[in-house]
């Protein structure tokens, strides 16, 4: 039997602890101890009795388990703990994003200097077992591009505006009382969350290192139910996609509102679900989804990543390579058609302003969507680009910021798919 | 270095040492020998000059190569090089599908006692890595069904029919000129390729021993285009369905055209694509989606598998759990609603037949669809009937054959979602 100590005695972590109640006898694996800060009122009546509640890591890092279970959350502490752990010899098991994404490699060294197990199925997707498909079932291949819905909370967003029409305050509310989003949820919605999980499916998948604040972010708080119907007009949804695209040796990264084909696949994603696409130069195109967030979902990953940990005390199992990436030259050349929604107190000579400023910038406009019965004082319409650059692009919406008919920022997002 | 040795070297065969090739210093393997019956017509001048070709496997197994690698199709030559390679101390690696879900148990407790690797991650869904991730990436949950969209051709020709409007005879010829069907396409059409491969997914997913004969199957062969107008009046695609269902210990597997919600991923599959959908008691739905047939990425499935058996040479990697499933019940009680239809020659009283019918075996009809304007000397019409099992539908059905008023069998299918 190998003892499991858990730390972060939350959401994951009460599920985590149920279900290893729940399927005993069909892993081999109990929990140890169960370590929180203020542990006496997470304490809760049915682990086993011999379970050691503690709020003590120390303790924790100086007990007799084998493995300790990263649920904290916060970075720092994290960090502490699971170099810590892997110092003291025990395997590791984390579904902390942050942490693989900023520390994966040295974490991964430490945990080979030491004979033990770093497990972080969970860090990408919940639920969803892409990374070791990436790395194992897709071995064979040469992935060009990894991309997709990794966050739940954007999703849940964007398909309750698209389906209520919410304003875009009241869809995130919602998602707060539904428990999708948290209270600051600055992470999900300005895209520091999938760019970590980018980072990482970039890492696994390609053998790309690279930090997630080399990633290009735009925020999804700028989409309107107006976006949508311009989007629909289109024949397109939005939603928020993260995509890694290794071209010529060079590999851009980003995450944003995105224009996706209501026939595509990430389209159909609906809720907090999650979708990987992978794309190989030999194989094609490989797609992974399922429950991307929530507590169960997550706790099977991490039971999951246990088993490996477990089964790397009698097999020295290989762990999923991290530390063997390479640095790439990260290229901004993100190349896309566009969709540009402005909102303008309208007058003449608008458009021609707009054009003049495209052209400039050697970008060809591809069509003019508005639509009609629109309040002339606040009017939002949609120019859609042909192929461009996201750095021409940036360029040509600073520019066009400082028109004084604007009555909010432009809001650009990529037509992907 | 591991030296690879190659047995048959058909589209697969090829694809796989193309693949060798391109990857060259990407991966740690050498293709030492290939062979083929008749090997001098299927020489190729693009190998390295090293390579061994010959027709003789008794050569193949005396030499030194690491890992046999059988790529030939027919179920008894393949045992028998099978078994002969792991004996004689060679890991292997095959994408028969047939092999394994009929010797599986077998070849995997030979390769335990022999200390060899077994591969077989290309014999379910091509280049869709789903096995490796119900094994390891959901060891964590307990799956309760899997199934989803197992053989290409079938796809292929559905969609044909669908699309074109197409009879089944013309959509089938397009598939075998289209190099999506072989000269007999039995085993696709009625179910017995999908079926091998169900069962080798009931048996990695849940730990259920079971041969694919087994499997309840029927065949696609009477699907017509008038059954897809039915459909869409019902909301529906029709696609051949693979279904492991396990409910109180006992578990149902079925292979079938069946009807799904044009809104469901299924529906969305299209041409020679595959799509696997495990549900979980704990972690809900997890899909896994991409090329299910062709050279190249069933050569991604068969180089990863090839990267899996080199690693084992230097780490005791755990095999693929085959062996430690457990028998189980099987059931017939596949509980569904179903859609029956039709073609009669029209007269009075023969809705009144069938509700008898219906009503004597305890099944509720849902609903009658007829289109206007059809032929009466040949009209096809659709019964749909409420949640029944398949043991139930088919005494029914057998007895309704024996109406005169019948101008060909009546077709049944499910609607699974």
């Amino acid at each position: 039997v190998c003892k499991v100590a858990l730390v972060g005695f939350g959401t994951v972590g009460s599920a985590l602890a149920r279900l290893l109640y729940a399927r005993r006898g069909e892993h081999p694996l109990s929990l140890s101890h169960v370590c929180n800060r203020g542990v006496d009122r997470k304490k809760v009546g049915w682990t086993a009795s011999d379970v050691v509640w503690t709020d003590s890591i120390p303790q924790v890092l100086a007990s007799d388990a084998d493995i300790v279970l990263e649920l904290m959350g916060d970075i720092d502490s994290a960090y502490e703990l699971a170099s810590g752990a892997l110092r003291w010899g025990k395997s590791l098991v984390t579904a902390n994003k942050q942490l693989i994404a900023h520390f994966g490699s040295e974490l991964l060294q430490l945990a080979r200097d030491h004979g033990q197990y770093l497990g972080f199925g969970a860090c990408v997707a919940g639920g969803v077992p892409v990374l070791s498909g990436l790395q194992e079932g897709l071995a064979g291949d040469r992935l060009v591009q990894i991309g997709g819905i990794l966050n739940g909370t954007c999703n849940y967003i964007l398909t309750r505006i698209e389906q209520a029409g919410s304003p875009f305050s009241e869809a995130l509310r919602k998602a707060q009382q539904a428990g999708f989003a948290e209270a600051d949820p600055s992470f999900d919605l300005d895209g520091q969350d999938a760019a970590a999980k980018l980072a990482i499916l970039a890492r696994v998948g390609m053998k790309i290192a690279i930090l997630p604040d080399r990633v290009i972010r735009r925020s999804i708080r700028d989409v309107t139910a107006i976006d949508f119907e311009y989007a629909h007009e289109l024949g397109c949804s939005i939603r928020q996609i993260s995509t890694a695209t290794l071209r010529q040796g060079e590999v851009c990264l980003r995450v944003g509102p995105s224009l996706v084909s209501k026939g595509s696949p990430l389209a159909q994603v609906s809720g907090s679900q999650n979708l990987i696409v992978s794309t190989g130069e030999f194989g094609g195109e490989t797609s992974f989804g399922g429950q991307g967030a929530g507590g169960e979902p997550t706790a099977v990953a991490v039971l999951s990543d246990l088993i490996q940990a477990a089964n790397y005390r009698f097999h020295e199992l290989p762990l999923l390579e991290y530390s063997a990436a390479k640095e790439s030259l990260v290229s901004n050349r993100f190349e896309s058609r566009y969709f540009v929604r402005f909102v303008v107190r309208d007058r003449p000579g608008i458009i021609s302003s707009l054009a003049d400023v495209f052209a400039h910038h050697g970008m060809n406009i591809d069509a003019i969507h508005q639509r009609p019965g629109l309040d002339k004082a606040c009017l939002p319409f949609v120019i859609t680009l042909e192929t461009c650059c996201e750095s021409q692009l940036s360029s040509a919406i600073e520019e066009i910021g400082k028109f004084d008919f604007l009555v909010s920022a432009p809001l650009a997002m990529p037509i992907v798919q």
